[in-house]
């Protein structure tokens, strides 16, 4: 393999960039040439591309999105627009390709490698909800950033008898709404994964009011329903102020942790070296301390199911 | 005076605590016992409060909120509620009242030194809407917050084509609108002060688009417009994806920046000092380097009005 | 078991306090009496403890640092010290006994088994250097708090060409070093595992200035060296301009990353759980996704080792 | 006019990229060339520079550090470099130039005035110690990024009896030590610009420890002495663990705060205007709201003195 080419796809998040430089690193280190599609798919289709040298990953590896930029492509979705894809591939010398992006991304990969491009997919999603991995990329920024804004909310809240929602992203996913919640105090998480019920709710926040607990912080996961529909059943339901914040892209920005700096390092460098030793339509993953790879046919037929036991020790705790 | 209350009222910004704190150091360093009343108007009229010595004050000066609480009070509106107030105020022995808060809270100050109470106001309100003080406490950190996350939105927009819509607070004033826009570098800022046409600014974001610069942000002043009503105006003019971030109490929290230290430092200790040497019925108010003070009549009926040199330089840098 | 105590020992860290609030409200969920010793064994000794409600443990979740303190205790090393620990545990009540620490603590929470206090310890140390689980308490908060200031110090570092000594934490363990040296992008870790030849990092550097790479950041654990020497050294051989950060203390504290929170909250509420089952001697720990128990003489007397594909990582990255 | 440079020289401070940003885009406005040179005025004698656009300064503002970089230039300070100096502006057809930096850089830009170049300054420098400006660009950033560390420091400094040692920036001026340490609630300022007697320092800490008030902050700032020997100087004085942490280029980066953005901003924009009006040889400077302009020649044969009262209230307020 001589050169190798890299996209990312679908919702951008924090760490995308220092996955990217590590596989451009490990790829340079081992003399591939290395080549970046712009806009994801897109760019296969549109053959819009840049050559990636160790200067272009230069001083990216603590930014958060992605440089390559992302978009949706309905025209990848279409079977002339992979015949698309694979001629620009063949007409540039692209050989191998890494993609990262969350379960749509991950199924054009599968839908690539099964036209004969060997492809890697590297799981990028902040909603956790790729199976296979322990952590997806941009998760755990994403968290962080979350209760940094929940600890600022926290302050107010305890200056005043009012319920703040808080609408964090998860549209199929309760992930980042229930860790969350334990991570910051908050004293209700309201998920997709599970029913729950206004009234009942309301009638306990009634109930903490009356006990002199007069504030509380209730984080919901978008899927499972709207902070300014909860809110306002809230106040018509107690009479109590409610106040709503929506935290919305502000999740998926800023400088990657720690943790999502590490994670990208080493999916990008294993993505490559996979590639390298002739692996294809596999995904790889974080298995404790491991990083694995799981062919991505199980990967996207495969729902990821929440963690009971988190959810257990948020009752717990206070939730 | 051997007495001073001290209390917080209305929404809270950060800065509250610092100014307190400084507040009861000042009194205390004159001999001065500093009471504190609980969540505002409501503590004069209930009776409640604390004696604040120097340890009570320890550690806050970094905390967002007020430990004292806020509430509104309505019942403090009516002669029979100030009426208690000031019974409460003689029983306690309560000499000499420093409020800090906004508009409301201060036309309360100016209610009780009416009725012979002397009271010395500190203006405390994120929107800056406060007439005779350069900056009002809570502002310098709300913008702060304010960018920190916008920060993290540019990151998500550069990777993206779409239009991202932020509401950020002010009911009456565009200030934290127009100045988070200057310094975030986002594309408009809607103001309740300034007409717009969201006609002409679809017109222009499709121009914006056409030329290839395929993001913008967009930061809306919530007594201008909901976000979520703007973002939906927008993606049905020009068909191209919105998406929507209410920042809401997030903006009120967090650790005070150095400015608001500096800023409740002294405004906390001018106002037990303007108290001791005889004044009343004045709010205190930052002039340049200098502390000052004015009248609460003057305050209350003066209309702040918007730096017009700010809206213009934002045109210029590209808003 | 009827009164559970808790206390914090040695250096303190970021999670310590959610750690405290997760086994207060995991005991008093199952009826235990909470109490909690100031200043470590300090406390056990003289003594000194306040009774662990709710309350005592709400809004501490957030807080770096421990509101139990922390101490040094010569005394507790002697046997007239560990059996006056004793007679105040009988006394008190206390029937069994929760430590978070590093090594020395560990070590005396071991010493309390033997005289046949039940006893749990629980790991904290920044310098992740405490065998038998994945993660110590408070090593991430550290980790990202070291990279918020590398990140800082990158801006200046590409705009001028000098190199950058960073000291960060670490007597015997480069764990923070060279963590944070891959998740930064940092040019040189030096640690205290592996040796090191200044002069052969003096020519390598001046190699990549010769080549227009004009700036470089080193990371070095306090145990390899100071920063300072190193400073000097690298100046006096290569006649580059070098300033030197020394991080200190600043690595300790601040508001626990969401990983420390969770960390905390799970090592909290295992350690009262397995107090309660009868266990005594024993370490909580993470392996993998569970939370594990370890013999605490296991603990103290097992060195953890650097984790070398770690190293190897950050070689190929640029290290 | 119809080509204008600008550079950055000296140490580099938070606020220059959004400076170069709106400098270029007034310029641009008027259709004037605008031209950066690297490495300040290294750039000049090595005609070393690249055309600004619209595009280059995209996406700058919120990033700290100088992307044209910076440079010590002995060779500006010599008669023959500046001739060259001279040549090289004539050659790129550079009519006048705008310079950011500190005293050193204003001296030099002074004597490209003298030599006939139209030149207008724009002080940069975190110390504070420009005349002629309530504030210079920077400023505000460093001493937000000093107390994010301090209060992470107090987290652990409550945790512990001991001394923590503080180190800023300001080998002449005390403005950042004093002023972080009022903002943080310090115990002590150590500025250059006032003696100290570390025998009575220590007094005093010996006097508050026997109190039980067990752990102190002593801000140094960095023209007053090391904080390592004053560390060794208080340990071996009063017995007392002391810890030390040099904040070093930590101190210079980072993103910009709000005020920093806006008064970049505003300095960019004037000093372009300034040059288009004819003036030359002047700085910019903050004046209350104002935006003024003084000769260079003032500028750099005054000293700014420290602000005497905010000295006074720190001692009221504990340090």
């Amino acid at each position: 393999m001589k050169k190798i080419g890299i996209l990312t796809s679908g919702g951008d998040c924090s760490g995308m960039n220092a996955a990217i430089r590590s596989a451009v690193r490990t790829g340079l280190s081992k003399n591939i040439e290395m080549i970046g599609f712009r806009k994801g798919y897109l760019g296969l289709i549109k053959g819009d591309y840049l050559v990636l040298d160790n200067k272009a990953v230069s001083g990216i590896l603590q930014r958060g999105g992605t440089f390559l930029q992302s978009a949706r492509c309905e025209e990848f979705k279409t079977e002339a627009g992979r015949q698309t894809a694979l001629e620009n591939l063949a007409k540039i010398g692209v050989e191998g390709l890494v993609v990262l992006g969350g379960d749509g991304s991950l199924n054009g990969a599968l839908a690539l490698h099964r036209l004969g491009i060997p492809v890697i997919g590297i799981p990028a999603s902040i909603d956790n909800d790729i199976a296979f991995t322990d952590m997806a990329l941009g998760v755990d920024t994403a968290l962080n950033n979350i209760i940094y804004a929940v600890d600022c909310i926290k302050d107010t809240a305890s200056s005043h008898a009012r319920a703040f929602i808080i609408e964090v992203m998860g549209r199929n996913s309760g992930y980042l709404a229930s860790i969350s919640a334990i991570a910051s105090g908050a004293e209700y998480a309201i998920v997709p994964e599970a029913d729950y019920d206004l009234a009942d709710i309301c009638s306990q926040l009634r109930h903490r009011f009356q006990e002199g607990r007069d504030n509380a912080i209730i984080i919901v996961a978008e899927g499972a329903g709207h902070a300014q529909t909860i809110s306002e059943s809230i106040k018509d339901a107690i009479g109590f102020e409610t106040r709503v914040t929506v935290l919305g892209h502000y999740q998926r920005g800023g400088a990657p942790t720690v943790f999502d700096r590490l994670l990208a390092s080493r999916f990008g460098k294993r993505a490559v070296e996979f590639l390298l030793t002739g692996e294809s339509g596999k995904m790889v993953g974080l298995s404790c301390h491991d990083i694995i790879v799981t062919p991505l046919e199980e990967v996207v037929k495969t729902v990821k199911r929440p963690q009971e036991d988190m959810l257990r020790m948020a009752e717990m705790l206070g939730i």
